[in-house]
């Protein structure tokens, strides 16, 4: 069950084009950095691999791309800190690799592979850079900025990835902070459990970042190139408080207003405070790729994250990776004293409800998709 | 005549492939961080812009270059960690633009334009990228790894830029540290005032390095694409103890020999240490860009790296500046203490010796070269 919190969340933080959201990964190697913390996320990696391969090997014709070009451009998009963007990128590139012997047998050779690392200006590239390997057989660029604009040239990349990136918002809708709006979120910090209006003016963000994603990618991507998405997401039309994540974030605004009452926080900083992460359910999805128009939707479906965790959860060990995944957004908000209370009382929370969090509804909860520009 | 030191030496430890020179620019932006401490190289950076300008005017067909592709790719190599990078850059993109609406008037649009930094995989990007101006007009890509190998895509790149970045050997010469060989470098820690065997060795360890780096952008350039090379260097035939550089090494050398006698540091371990840079002499350069094959030389002159410096020099402000640059290296190979004590004591020997400074050799220490892609 931990995979199904953390597989969600663990890359959330990954890329923002915020100025209100200013939430970042841990850098570095330390107990709660990233990527100490980002096994689960691996697994997870290792379950979609298949599916893509199935995908690529299908769809991608790269046959015509590489009538154009003698190089072929693979992006991970929200790239974050850890070992598991470069294995992603390896996966990748293997089944580019096997499709090209497949398609173009009597080719002399394989084309140049050039692997770009986006994230935001502030991820730690220098740590990222440490896990690559020394004897790594393609070439590397890291390109910083948010991908919810065009940040690298036009009708330059082959493949992009985001895995676990899309559903961080590029910023709060204002009404969340507004007194006078319906969508005030007054002690709350998701649109979890909260008026429909919230909901709304989260699913509004969500639409309009996916969309500026879209554009930018459809601008940089050769005609034929492929977009693996994977994410966050939920069935159609259910609550956010029917799954792990919703219940945890519920956990956490009511843990921030006991320290309210306590004098840990003031009201006015929870009042403020708001997750900027949407979990979009796949008819939101579908309506904004054909919205958008420059791509279309070559597999898409919801998959169980972590078909494979049975049994009871290990809480302490799920909160360090929690943390380590959300420590930044708190931390650019609340004093770091009131971060380890959070953290702590989380894990007694999550403890007092563990029968709930192990049945509450689990399986369709990860957007697997793949698009196709034309 | 601060600058004759600091400018050949800032950024002569920016870029390395070696396993053996370890010497690292020193990151952040602490006292003695590269970023703090690089002005004069900007001022001598402003001394080359309008020479660049003048060849770029002349001799780049962005034309032709356009036809073929909708991006220019502009590329730093040996990028260091300053604002000076950046600034170098920005200069470039402002002379193509030039060009481009001097020889393509009628052209509707100009390309896109994408700056490339690449250095050491342990370069400190992150803090590179914080200097980035947040209304740039450009794309931004950093490619870690050593120029002497491709570290771009074939046929991508359409300007090059190296500046103080070259004369930083990829290796020191074996011999160097061989008792039974003539090149053998006991007691110092240069090829100034050593053996000509010395002298020999860092010159053929230059020239293959040379031939790397071209041999690597020949791959990585298209057919017309331009390097601008600014450098350490000496007139022909002229020894390099009769310049500033050299007179500091040589003290440096005999303040570590002296510290061996004091017991802070081991013979042995002074004996094994060997700057590895070397300035190459304008005619070695030429027959080297000869011997390669793939670039035609387009300019090529000594200059005096800094003719607006006069009167006497802030011998502890140079060190400072020294220091910045050079720490890295020395760091890799004694202890911290040891580093203190040889800095404190160069102001004193440098402040000792400071008419000799003044008189000696400072007209043509810099080499600035275009070459020009077949």
């Amino acid at each position: 069950m931990a995979a199904l919190v953390s597989d969600s969340l663990a890359k959330e933080n990954n890329d923002t084009a915020s100025e209100n959201s200013t939430a970042q990964v841990i850098g570095g190697h330390g107990t709660n950095s990233y990527s100490n913390n980002s096994s689960y996320q691996r697994l997870s990696a290792n379950v979609v691999t298949k599916k893509i391969e199935d995908a690529i090997m299908k769809n991608l014709d790269v046959e015509t791309l590489s009538s154009t070009s003698n190089i072929f451009r693979v992006a991970d998009f929200g790239c974050g800190v850890g070992s598991n963007t470069i294995n992603s990128m390896q996966d990748l590139l293997l089944i580019v690799e096997k499709k090209y012997i497949s398609q173009c047998p009597t080719s002399s050779q394989m084309p140049e592979f050039q692997v770009i690392f986006n994230d935001q200006f502030t991820n730690d590239f220098n740590t990222l850079f440490t896990y690559l390997p020394q004897d790594k057989q393609y070439l590397v660029a890291s390109v910083p900025g948010s991908f919810h604009n065009q940040v690298l040239p036009k009708s330059s990349l082959h493949l992009a990835h985001c895995s676990y990136s899309l559903h961080w918002l590029s910023r709060l809708p204002k009404e969340l902070r507004d007194e006078r709006s319906p969508a005030w979120n007054k002690g709350k910090i998701h649109y979890t459990s909260a008026p429909p209006e919230v909901l709304m003016a989260y699913a509004t963000q969500f639409a309009e970042d996916l969309d500026d994603f879209l554009s930018a990618r459809g601008r940089e991507m050769v005609s034929g190139g492929m977009i693996v998405i994977v994410g966050s997401s939920i069935p159609d039309g259910m609550p956010y408080s029917q799954v792990v994540n919703g219940i945890m974030y519920d956990c956490m605004g009511s843990i921030l207003m006991d320290m309210v009452k306590t004098g840990s926080i003031s009201e006015a900083d929870v009042d403020a405070f708001n997750l900027p992460i949407y979990a979009c359910p796949p008819g939101e999805f579908i309506e904004g790729v054909e919205r958008n128009g420059l791509f279309s939707i070559e597999v898409i479906e919801l998959m169980n994250p972590a078909p494979w965790l049975k049994g009871p959860i290990d809480i302490p060990v799920f909160v360090k990776h929690v943390r380590a995944a959300m420590e930044g957004m708190f931390s650019n908000h609340f004093p770091s004293k009131a971060i380890d209370e959070l953290f702590d009382h989380l894990v007694l929370k999550l403890s007092d409800i563990s029968q709930q969090l192990e049945s509450c509804y689990r399986d369709g909860l990860q957007l697997f998709a793949i698009l196709k520009r034309k």
